[in-house]
């Protein structure tokens, strides 16, 4: 007796969890390159990691997917649970099928080569060093996004966020940045002003170990619910949040003279973990148990890091254990002097270690600069002229060397272009959904005075992570969870409330 | 105006390289999850590198490769080291083409899941735990032998001994391992009564701290000439060297009370790691630019730990640097003290922890033990009765329970059935090697007495990694090197001139 033959739906099931596997393998090779690989191996893991890209996207854009996705149209029967797995599998081979696999090859050969190269020419400030590289991988993007450009009907910078945020476009997001751009310098002005005639704050005098920081970190990430049994805790250069489906792997990187910065940037990365670890149970190797894209993403390590562990509330439990792991004594450990310390508002030159105010200047900032590089408005050899100035238009400083400047950020060398809009969007919805789920449990607050994310994590697991990609995009799911799309006056407000105290 | 069209050799060099690839993946995923996976990611884990097995497996065994082989053979025209890569492809294919895709990937899964319950189990002691899953990877096992047998027309346990050893036979083992075995247990009581004369060696006092005794490994890995631009050591429960063409990674375990097992399992896998380093340059990607088979790999951290570092010349100049790397003092640190030690022959549990004389005993129980497993005269249930009856039989010692007894080794869990041969096949290889290195350079034996690999090393470069597997067998490869095939009495002389002084 012959088996009853698979509908087309399961078999494109079958098909999306083994691109999955290959992408969580991908996951680990690039966890491993950023944290374990010697320098040496570069050239051999890029053909691995090139060799890997080349066969999920052949799996993916086979011409049999394109039949069973129209097949597993005609044939319907399905819960809603699998119609959104339908629309985000026709999504993906839509997006897949604008680039040939030459091009999809050429890139992650070319991202891994730059990155390698950037290490260097980062540590010694030396753009040029770095030119040719990140011009082959800029060509390359250029090239990736006129492909899909053309499937889409979009613009090509339009076909590049939308790689990261569905349904992000160009447009609406300069309505909002141009908006954000035009009161921010005011805002940081009356901000600096305010903090001026405040005690300043006073950092605690190290040095921290590395180990006492690294414990403390991983303190923090089990009281925020972190799984270590599915989980790891490491050290990069450029902090990320990665690996594979039930495996999530975040880093830092230690100062021994400063430990504030690596212990929010662990709770950063941790709201970055949470919202994998929480994915749908059973639709893990599914796209729709995706998360949503990266701009919520960046919402749940925001809202971790700057909505719940920059509070008052939580500052409040933080500096007492903090005192009591390094051993520390005087008034600089005192909980209103670590509360003003991440709260400080300073105009910096590094993305990274921004606050929460100056740091959209950053993004939008980076957001015009790429936008004009892919659109060829900006040659790349001017880059770190185009950089001082929007650095003083925008922030009112200019760093003194591309270290400082274009050289800080691995997104561009690794290819990750359209990509940091969402950093800003993502505070925007954080914001949103932070006010949501405290308004829904007037516990959430006070829970985070004892040191415990409880509250807040339940309600994010219900209305965000237990989500996965059921909503069709960002503001899908912020409808869902919220009540409205994304409202920008919030993220306003919440800066005014918490820095101007209006 | 169309390109020429790739030759069916071609077609297959540009296979064999993508394979590579994925098998260098694998390198790196196996290597992650003995030294940083956390235990909940095993099963994704499994998936992955099923899903990338089975990827590799339908890529060397798709239609078209049997095609090109047979076109290769008659277009002609290659040189011999591309007719040496063809008949190792055609090898790897007839291997591969034996076992269908369903099985690999079901080996694959199974073995990994095992792997994870023989963690538990060992350090339990509890066969009964690891029984199930072992018997699902000996079910998988015998399936896979019994395929193969079948194609190529042997046993089932022969057809899993050439998976690690071209050309190795149970017939030809049988006839070396019993007559090994047979003067095995003399050979023993005549080097105990001859030490029990001796001063009895005394262990250095500890603790000896980790991060000294991986600073000593380093620096004798350095010493031996390993580049750690492309490579890395860290820690496992299971020494081994892993990793990717070009990334080599080797891994041990330190115990804080004794530093001198770590440090000459380092210098063990710095033998193999020297050989995947040494490969053949530009054939790295190609099947006859790899490690000649496992007997072949033995002999290489053999020779490095065995031939080399354990003899009277190294030990002189390694005992006054490990004093001073631990700031000892008194006898036990003596050159005469340390030989003793490091030339010490005891009957004992541990295979990985047994002497150069004794080894052999473990490896042939095993031998014989999954033998009589594969071809089903011995039934899993009393393997560990059968473990007591062959170590009284072969050492005279019982171990007191399993965890030291049939649950200490990985390669069962981890589906190396057939592997355990190629230790002691490999110890006689490495005795043969040196033996012909020594005549070749009369320096070689006084500069390791200065802490140089240099002479060593570089008859081995030329002589054995180099060569890759242009050679068609061990024995080929030793009838290159030393001018006739495997010679038992140049190991048997040796032990006899090491421990007897004869």
């Amino acid at each position: 007796m012959a088996q009853p033959p698979m509908s087309a739906y399961q078999r494109l099931e079958r098909r999306f969890a083994r691109i999955a596997a290959i992408g969580d393998a991908l996951g680990i090779l690039g966890w491993d390159q950023q944290t374990m690989m010697p320098d040496g191996a570069a050239d051999g893991r890029g053909e691995q990691t090139a060799t890997l890209s080349v066969l999920a996207h052949e799996m993916l854009t086979a011409l049999e997917v394109g039949d069973w996705l129209a097949e597993a149209e005609r044939e319907g029967g399905l819960d809603m649970v699998q119609a959104a797995n339908l629309r985000e599998m026709a999504r993906d081979h839509r997006h897949a099928t604008a680039v040939p696999a030459d091009l999809v090859e050429a890139f992650t050969k070319a991202t891994t080569r730059c990155e390698m190269v950037w290490r260097t020419a980062r540590a010694d400030s030396d753009f040029a060093a770095l030119l040719p590289s990140l011009a082959e991988v800029l060509r390359l993007t250029r090239e990736t996004a006129a492909a899909k450009a053309t499937a889409f009907g979009m613009t090509p910078y339009d076909a590049l966020l939308d790689q990261y945020d569905p349904g992000a476009r160009a447009e609406r997001i300069d309505t909002v940045f141009d908006a954000l751009a035009a009161d921010l310098p005011d805002l940081i002005q009356r901000v600096i002003d305010r903090q001026s005639v405040e005690p300043p704050p006073v950092a605690p005098a190290g040095p921290f170990p590395v180990d006492r920081q690294k414990a403390l970190g991983e303190t923090l990430m089990r009281q925020a619910g972190f799984d270590f049994t599915r989980g790891r805790l490491d050290v990069s250069l450029h902090p990320f949040c990665g690996g594979a489906t039930g495996d999530v792997r975040i880093t830092t990187r230690y100062d021994e003279a400063d430990f504030t910065s690596a212990l929010m940037g662990v709770l950063h990365e941790t709201g970055h973990a949470l919202y994998e670890q929480g994915r749908p149970a059973g639709l893990e190797s599914q796209p729709v148990g995706r998360a949503r894209g990266m701009a919520a993403h960046e919402s749940q390590s925001l809202i971790v890091e700057m909505q719940a562990s920059r509070s008052a509330e939580f500052i409040g439990w933080l500096a007492p254990l903090a005192r009591a792991v390094f051993g520390g004594d005087g008034p600089a450990w005192e909980t209103g002097n670590l509360h003003r310390l991440y709260t400080r508002v300073e105009r910096g030159f590094i993305r990274v270690d921004a606050d929460e105010v100056t740091y959209p200047a950053h993004v939008i900032l980076r957001y015009r600069l790429e936008k004009a590089l892919v659109a060829g408005d900006l040659a790349l050899a001017d880059l770190p002229g185009a950089w001082a100035d929007g650095m003083r238009a925008l922030l009112g400083v200019v760093p003194p060397d591309d270290r400082r400047g274009c050289l800080q950020d691995i997104h561009w060398p690794s290819g990750g272009w359209g990509y940091f809009p969402t950093y800003t969007l993502g505070a925007m919805t954080a914001a949103q959904l932070f006010d949501a789920a405290a308004s829904a449990d007037p516990d959430l607050r006070p829970a985070l005075g004892r040191g415990d994310f409880g509250p807040l994590v339940r309600w994010l697991r219900a209305n965000v992570h237990g989500k996965g990609s059921m909503p069709e995009s960002t503001d899908a799911l912020l409808v869902e969870a919220t009540g409205r799309p994304l409202d920008p006056t919030v993220f306003r407000r919440h800066l005014e409330r918490r820095y101007l105290g209006a």
